[in-house]
């Protein structure tokens, strides 16, 4: 659940979102969208998780393989729906990963 | 809950986390760290969820001020706290926040 990344510097994407109470399509879509990102080139993995505020990180390779994922056109689409129909709000951070460590037992 | 951060370029540190079922001192000093750190000079704001999977994302002015907040002297002790006794696993990436935007109804 924590995801694989390589050594830094890599990239990441921080989505904070608060949803509507519109279910319409919401599941599917966004079990899609992570299968989609997952065939992008330079999708690294991704966390996400939900309790009433929604994170959802993806980690990238380069500005370029995050770009690329942007503008592909069924993600274009979904971002239309998410605006119109999903979430209340949200913000997009696009980040630069400078370092990292961790732990596990 | 979205936090509200200043025009990028700023750092955020995203700590992914897998608890352990120890919960003694857990809650008291989590809320009690969130309180130390809006106290910290440079700390811009946070974002945090649980759902088996915990993320919580700090928004700082600059790699010093997060270099402080890792060496402040209550914070090393949660943090020999956390790998002895709250977590199974976590991972710490320290980023630069190179451009975000956002969407609210």
């Amino acid at each position: 659940m924590i995801a694989k990344t390589p050594k830094p510097p890599y990239y990441a994407v921080i989505f904070t979102n608060i949803r509507t109470e519109i279910e319409e399509l919401y599941a599917e879509t966004a079990e899609e969208m992570l299968r989609l990102a997952a065939d992008q080139e330079g999708y690294l993995g991704h966390e996400s998780v939900r309790d009433g505020l929604g994170i959802t990180i993806s980690y990238w390779a380069s500005e370029k393989s995050i770009l690329n994922w942007k503008q592909q056109t069924d993600h274009l689409l979904a971002q239309r729906m998410g605006r119109e129909k999903w979430y209340k709000a949200y913000k997009t951070r696009v980040c630069m990963v400078e370092r990292d460590y961790g732990f596990s037992k």
